[in-house]
């Protein structure tokens, strides 16, 4: 059976954009052995990279025409825009990989653009700051060209673990904003019962690794639960109602007020099961509560 | 060496109350082989555990004279009062747990007067759903007189992980109200997800691993590392300042509004970090909001 050779060497890889997030992502290459050709708008950000063993480019063109894989991690779709300028004849048949940030519109709008040069778009968000790039806690995900992802995989592999989200460009995008949005209110969450326990004197480092295991475990197995309940659009409550969440919101809000801890997430989320339940819906499970977010 | 025989076979334990969680205390008590004497209001909820060999009390001062060890899970505090009233002079050297839910000030006066009776009182509080009592991600949190978790820990484990917070009786109800807080936020802040990827057709089925996996890992670990911070109340922002998240939140605001999905907390979460970076906070993490929670 024939083989392809062409896999069994780490696979060279391009990096334009060398800011704290470019240039951990061009080491994470270098150090699982990719060849790595990187590309900044100011030079001097190249210098220790070079020093690592990177190849450095004098211009993106050089950088473009160095490597099949090029990936891209510049501040938005405007300079992404300039960078790529003048390099369109030499797109052909390449793969970008463009983990700037946008909104989904923007990697729609650039997939197709993508398409007209023969170019295999794939948009990536990256769910880790520099620090974690490569780390096991590493998660990337992408959304367009699915060959171009199959044929990448190993090599982006070196960041994080790859999550294929399908041919959708811009899917990458919203599951970035939705995931941060996710993380907001966790963290947000989580300070609150940090000041709240924090009022009568335990220490956040007390109170935390009991919360992590309490989100990581029960948390985690509700929202699994519940998937199923958003997606059949029927939320039965009979793990616990809203009814049972209103009554016990309203232990919280006590418990906050006579602390002076500020009320106004707790109270918001009080109010939407409030009206859920006032609409008749006080024996459904949390997941109802979608119906309030879908509007 | 003298060996206390008491410990080598299964402890004995009355439960009080028998709804939906008494019962699966109950069952998990007697699924570790405690001999397990129960009393409920209504005695036709003793039925079915009678038949699977709990013994069955005809009063609760019969219930509490059967054994050392106590556990009552009843509706409120008023009628725990009642359920005990008359059984007074039995109390003293047994331990009551009791994991009905109330305030930490109600359990506070509760520990108060069980002292004055010769109890020792340990409150609890269950993060869990009936159907998950002894199962692995079963915690139940305790506080309140530190040597009788010592001395019933083997037997208290069969419900699910026993956590000691210490010897103040208010903090395991405090703990409770602050991760079921915790819980709504994470739990909304999932639904907003759910919501936003739904609006372009992603099913929350294949949504949600990705959502629990970044909670478990990701996120997980940036609260971890924002505790330390809490607790030393500096919070430098090296890994993501508020600056790059108020960023990223107007990136989540635009994509929801396009898509008509609610934004109601989003915009409670930006507008908190809003206030935080107009005070002068941008390059401080996250955490840095505690302050706004504080008050």
């Amino acid at each position: 059976m024939p083989r392809d050779t062409d896999h069994l060497a780490p696979e060279p890889v391009t990096v334009l954009g060398l800011g704290a997030m470019g240039t951990a992502l061009a080491d994470a290459f270098l150090a699982a052995g990719h060849p790595t050709t990187v590309w900044n708008r100011s030079a001097a950000r190249a210098d220790a990279l070079a020093a690592r063993g990177a190849v450095r480019a004098a211009t993106p063109a050089e950088a473009v025409g160095a490597n099949r894989l090029i990936v891209a991690c510049v501040l938005d779709y405007d300079a992404l825009q300039s960078v790529l300028a003048g390099t369109e004849a030499l797109l052909a048949g390449r793969t970008l990989v463009n983990l700037t940030s946008g909104s989904p519109e923007q990697a729609r709008d650039f997939a197709a653009r993508a398409a007209g040069h023969g170019l295999a778009y794939l948009d990536g968000a990256i769910m880790i700051t520099p620090p974690g790039i490569g780390g096991p806690h590493a998660t990337l995900l992408y959304s367009g060209a699915p060959e171009a992802l199959a044929r990448h995989r190993a090599t982006l592999a070196a960041l994080g673990e790859p999550v294929d989200l399908g041919p959708d460009a811009g899917v990458a995008g919203l599951y970035d904003a939705a995931l941060l949005g996710l993380m907001w209110s966790a963290l947000s969450g989580w300070l609150q019962g940090a000041a709240l326990v924090g009022a009568d004197g335990v220490r956040a480092a007390d109170f935390t690794p009991v919360a992590t295991r309490w989100l990581a475990g029960a948390v985690a197995g509700f929202i699994d639960r519940y998937a199923a309940q958003v997606d059949a659009g029927r939320y039965p409550g009979d793990d616990a109602s809203l009814d049972v969440h209103v009554a016990a919101m309203e232990h919280l809000l006590h418990a906050a007020r006579a602390r002076g801890v500020d009320t106004a997430l707790p109270e918001l989320l009080a109010r939407q099961a409030g009206e859920a339940v006032a609409a008749g819906h006080g024996a459904d499970s949390y997941a109802r509560l979608i119906e309030v977010v879908k509007k």
